[in-house]
């Protein structure tokens, strides 16, 4: 049975809503230990293990920093949790920013990785999700780091969304492989080249056709990706409310707008943000979801649910191998016996799930 | 009279097509020279005055290189057209590339402004358009550009849409001023300090928001522009077809479907591409207008009334008096007697009206 950490501090609609969600998910079989106000939390369900820590950092503006000085904080033992053992993956439900920067410093980049991204499996309502990342645990970033996203995310497609060879794409802004920044050309003639041995490779695809699924993960920076994510969230909800809006201005269209309330419903389901459950944090030691900011409980377990399998499928090991037979792994550095690159460490771009 | 230049070379539907647009525009009052292939336009329209220009460029991967050595190409006939005082503006249907180039090196930047942005008006069903630049004319873009941006935008809204103090965002992953790249930071500083001057500066906005009318300017580089409209265009798109889709797979919504579908239309119209009839080049001495090339007869036809109505409004002088007041000209270089930045010159993004 897998176990999953949680921090409850920090959600939206309080810490009581996401105990509702790990209860839903330890009916479905996951062990949770839960950190956060016990006191809010009140009573528990069996297969949820609650650790009183009342002490949240979703809110501090300098992460790194709180994570340091604030070892008693929910998400700080939450993490500490997976690295102790005592858990094999975490799930946030407060900012992206601390719960980065705690991963980080618990459970640390896998080995020959540059950076963490988050990868978050976009619902597709044609098809299998399609996976983009980074969606924004960095706001900046070179271009070995976009060649081993690339990896990293084909390797999770593989693994969790069981998509056997996943077309994978670069977020430009033109087909052709020389659009785009000086950067993303040459992360394409990478990926293009030896360095993209092991993926399948579409080329660079353009805004209009990230939803269209022509490619089942797409690669991009974490700014990009971040304003990605949210101008989906955004234009998707409107169109969807205008069709409502225009059409209740005619009797006709108010007749029509009732008859089809069954599809808008259904319709809204299947791209409702709290279906995927959050993003994956890949190129850790060990996995992390973070959750959106703003989920109820069914957010949150379906969280909980996706961390658990992505232990079961074993993502970080898959991930690494994926990496290894790529060559996609940064080379040790003198005089670094940790292989880790201190200027990642620093400063998360925190994005995802702060509201 | 506004005399307008006409490229017709590029265009996806041909010719003849935006020879049919510059006829409707003709019609509604303003003077077309219409640079193109004479025989595949065919006969013409009082109004519009063809200029045989069979060559185009539309298609070159060097934009730069082809106007610098193929001066009887469409779009650098055009251009000059408006450089020698023959017209008064030009619109573009082939290339972004290409119409960018030709007008660096025909119309030049005006005195102290970095780069040229594209300007687009997107459609906003609940109230006036917002304004989104750049969205594709550079690719990469320094603080000091952005700055401009800024002021460009706003001096275009005030002028053109009529709006009296335009709200003028920055498109970033977080509200907060430190959120975003080093650079987006900086210009958040900026912007909210004495470079801001004259502007209604409301901060950073997310991707969530730009549709939500909280700001009529949104400003962000060409890369990230250029990704946002065309993320905009395919979800939208996508989130009407699945309104259908998943209607027809029930009797009861598939009622609903016909019982809407005229309330589906007037929602397409109100956000169609060809509404708003293209993107305005701000920040050269002279106007132009990039219409898309997928564009048909109505969409070249509102280019070019964008385009008259560009220069009956005084674009160009109330962007300059703008920036001047601001303080956000380029200061003039030592040995630069033009005040020219020479690396603007070379290398536009080529994107927006390329299919």
């Amino acid at each position: 049975m897998v176990t999953v950490a949680v921090d409850a501090g920090g959600a939206d609609l309080g810490p009581a809503e996401v105990a509702a969600g790990a209860a839903r998910a330890a009916d479905r079989g996951t062990r949770v230990l839960l950190f956060g106000p016990a006191q809010e939390i009140g009573r528990v369900h069996d297969g949820v293990e609650v650790i009183d820590a009342p002490v949240s950092i979703a809110k501090q503006a300098d992460p790194a920093y709180a994570v340091r000085t604030t070892p008693e904080a929910s998400i700080v033992q939450a993490t500490r949790a997976v690295a102790e053992g005592r858990a094999q993956a975490f799930v946030s439900g407060g900012s992206t920013g601390s719960a980065l920067a705690a991963a980080l410093f618990n459970l640390r980049r896998d080995r020959g990785v540059y950076r963490p991204a988050l990868a978050l499996p976009l619902p597709n309502p044609s098809g299998p999700p399609i996976l983009l990342l980074d969606v924004g645990a960095n706001a900046t970033c070179r271009p070995e780091h976009l060649v081993q996203f690339a990896h990293m995310g084909s390797a999770f497609s593989q693994a969790v969304l069981g998509i056997a060879a996943p077309r994978v794409a670069l977020l430009s802004i033109g087909e052709e492989p020389e659009k785009g920044t000086p950067d993303l050309v040459g992360v394409h003639e990478q990926l293009a080249g030896s360095r993209g041995a092991g993926l399948n490779f579409v080329g660079n695809i353009e805004g209009t056709q990230v939803v269209e699924g022509v490619a089942d993960v797409v690669v991009m920076d974490g700014f990009t990706g971040n304003i990605t994510l949210k101008l989906i969230e955004g234009v998707s909800g409107r169109a969807l409310r205008l069709v409502g809006e225009m059409a209740r201005s005619t009797p006709r269209g108010r007749l029509g707008n009732r008859l089809i309330a069954p599809t808008m419903r259904r319709l809204r389901e299947t791209i409702d943000p709290e279906g995927p459950g959050g993003a994956y944090m890949l190129g850790l030691r060990q996995l992390g979801v973070v959750a959106h900011g703003r989920f109820s409980a069914r957010g949150f377990a379906q969280a909980i649910d996706v961390a658990a399998r992505g232990v079961q499928h074993d993502v970080i090991g898959r991930t690494r191998a994926a990496l290894l037979e790529a060559g996609a792994l940064r080379p040790p550095r003198l005089g670094s016996a940790s292989g880790d690159d201190p200027d990642a460490a620093s400063a998360p771009a925190a994005t995802v799930s702060t509201s």
